[in-house]
């Protein structure tokens, strides 16, 4: 299976969001909806910097306004 | 492998940009640089509409403004 996990990114350190998300969507103008394997959502507030398929990662950051 | 196909939607079609995507970046405010498993990049000018990832594919839509 091809899902991937989601991390914050800050000050060169990464912390797990969300283990085998399956579907990114925008939910609004600043944030990313996520949703696993399994159904489980969350919304985040931030901004992908970038994401990696292969590797199976995808990277977060905080906006920098608001 | 994880790698993805990318597509635009319009009028409810697809048609692809690139296959083989590996890695998505934002490329400035209103533009995504992908780069497919063999290196070959490209910058899409538009947004991202969702993301599938056990599916194996990723959806742009053209920014409506600009």
């Amino acid at each position: 299976m091809c899902e991937a996990s989601a991390y914050w990114i800050k000050d060169g350190g990464e912390t797990l969001i969300m283990e085998s998300v399956d579907i990114l969507e925008p939910d609004g103008a600043d944030a990313w909806r996520l949703v696993d394997i399994f159904g489980n959502q969350k919304s985040i507030k931030g901004q992908i910097k970038t994401m990696n398929l292969v590797n199976h990662k995808v990277i977060f950051e905080k906006n920098e306004m608001g």
